[in-house]
């Protein structure tokens, strides 16, 4: 059997890496980007579209489907890719992130943590193990373990009492059926999310004790959460450096395109962020050229693509102009449309990055991007 | 050069009739479905996805796109099917319905109307010649002159003059430019609009003098405005069966699949209606059987086809259940799955009536049909 992570190409001048995610629901080449699937749907773009915009993998939300609907009701049909139909590789993460963003009243004990539905109010205490459980039922083929993601910035104290808190949560659930498993008729893969806030030391230590537990993967988690960008760059690049060579990395909720490449420069293997939906439904279309809020009066009358060098379906197709009106007048199928654009403008970064790597140009790839792409202030 | 309408089949039990509509974006089978594209697109579905869903003419609305995007952005790029990137035949209404129905403080002379927009409270004053311009710049293959779709009920006296005003205004815009012009490169046709309320001898008279100025088509208007439906059937047929035989008919706004079998028997060669997407978004879809309320919580766990004869891509992929689930969540893409259901149940009928009108089995598909569609009261 092939091993999960094949690494096929590191870049000379960079710490840029490409590889090959193997699962038994598909391979996933490396470096990858995850469109998000909250709710078991990325927003606006159903499952036939993501094929063709060459998406090899998407997330779901822990946390959502556990309320909505119902573990055991995406268990009895045998798990979340049969629930959406969707047949290619998925992610879940654990829901830490909305335990603590989205459910009012929560409370975090050794034991594990205890909210309340935002929806209902219902009340819940979840234990790592359970956690576990809900995303062995839930079924995707990469699972993450719970974790405390902290807010920034994080007394020095409580970060370190929190990311051991994390290891020892991965350790429990990785004790409880291995690091890799079939609840259904297939393996899931459970990464370790490496935390430590924007502690150096801390952030050192979660890695090597994590590292020690032997996980198929490893999720680099608590950034993208205020942190300067600079720090966030830093710690990305400390941790990948110190990760093991043979796993792949995940940098969870990170980015912007930019932050994407440099990111991949830093060693990072797989991405998922809402920013290429998000955005699409306010309006903002991400280019060649940089961002482009295309729901301004401004392109009103812009009869070009939105972005002419793209061989997007959106692009192929529809006028700047249409997408504004569109936008402009509340019609769902602008959102669909701007998302199939800037998921489309993200999967062929990553294209474009792996090619470069395996070509080992990864360094004039990211110079000749940036020569071209203006960037927001962060 | 081909006639724009060919009659094709008549059936030897009722009043269907089989037909091909030949315009220069394309030819359109009769009888014929017309998804309605109010803002210039229909909601919730892409282009791409109509021409897989069999859509040959979609429709879109005077009033809507004259306030947005504006009459002279739309003619700036070449025409609608330019602007939303849609290449098959097009067809636009006049407006009247939503002058009267959407806009505060209208009103109506002999001259045409004045209304308030119900964006922005801009006044606005419209005669048939200009609507009828405003129509040509907006570029559909068909269109429509100003008419009063008047209210159910209407004073006998009240409907007397104005289906008399309807009938002068559509004089009026067939001695502007004709009854077939093209303000594009391509040929514009203008039907008559049939009024009369639910006066037959109003009706034969509106028919009778439409007739006269020799329209390529005509449409029946101010029918399912809240009349019994029986009473909308009597006064199809009646001015189903005065209309020219040679000039296709299209029954505005009308209705429930059974309402498109039983207008079809009675001579129908055209229909539109929200009623497929409207209701999909709000999780009704149309099965063989009859109505499913999917969002409904009796369907959380019903991981069966929408529909389990249905061909579409949504019964072809996705559950109830997981329709259920998007639609209850909130998630738009429910809509888009819905809709793209409901379409194609829509076109769907209307190939198979086509079908039985051909091959002279008619009666036999309509007494089919209705032993297992189960219709909710009316």
């Amino acid at each position: 059997m092939k091993p999960f992570f094949e690494l096929q190409a590191t870049d000379p001048d960079t710490g840029a890496r490409a590889g090959m995610l193997h699962t038994d629901h598909g391979d996933i080449p490396t470096p990858i980007f995850m469109p998000v699937g909250t709710q078991a749907t990325v927003k606006t773009v159903t499952g036939d579209q993501l094929v063709d915009l060459g998406a090899k993998i998407i997330l779901a939300n822990t946390y959502h489907l556990y309320l909505r609907p119902g573990t055991d009701l995406v268990a009895e049909v045998g798990g979340v890719h049969r629930f959406m139909g969707w047949d290619l590789p998925m992610l879940t993460d654990s829901g830490g992130y909305q335990f603590f963003s989205l459910a009012p009243l929560n409370k975090l004990t050794e034991d594990g943590v205890s909210f309340r539905s935002h929806l209902d109010g219902s009340k819940h205490h979840l234990r790592p193990e359970d956690v576990l459980r809900i995303q062995a039922e839930i079924g995707a083929d990469i699972i993450m373990p719970l974790d405390e993601c902290m807010p920034y910035p994080s007394e020095r104290k409580y970060a370190e009492e929190s990311t051991s808190r994390t290891t020892r949560w991965a350790r429990r659930c990785r004790d409880e059926r291995g690091a890799v498993f079939s609840h259904h008729d297939y393996r899931q893969f459970l990464f370790g999310i490496v935390q430590g806030a924007t502690y150096a030391d801390l952030r050192r230590r979660s890695v090597e004790e994590l590292a020690a537990l032997d996980f198929p993967g490893y999720s680099i988690g608590g950034l993208a959460v205020g942190e300067p960008k600079r720090e966030m760059l830093d710690l990305t690049e400390l941790c990948a450096g110190l990760l093991p060579r043979d796993k792949p990395r995940y940098l969870m909720g990170v980015g912007f395109p930019e932050d994407l490449i440099r990111c991949v420069a830093r060693g990072v293997d797989m991405f998922d962020c809402v920013m290429p939906t998000r955005n699409a439904r306010k309006g903002t279309l991400f280019t060649r050229e940089g961002r482009l809020v295309v729901k301004n009066a401004a392109f009103a009358r812009d009869f070009t693509a939105p972005d002419t060098e793209c061989g997007c379906f959106t692009c192929r197709n529809y006028s700047r102009a249409y997408l504004r009106h569109l936008i402009h007048v509340g019609e769902p199928v602008g959102m669909s449309l701007a998302s199939i654009h800037n998921l489309y403008f993200y999967l062929d970064l990553m294209r474009m990055m792996r090619e470069a790597i395996l070509e080992k140009r990864f360094a004039s790839f990211q110079r000749e991007f940036f020569a071209k792409y203006r960037m927001a202030t962060d």
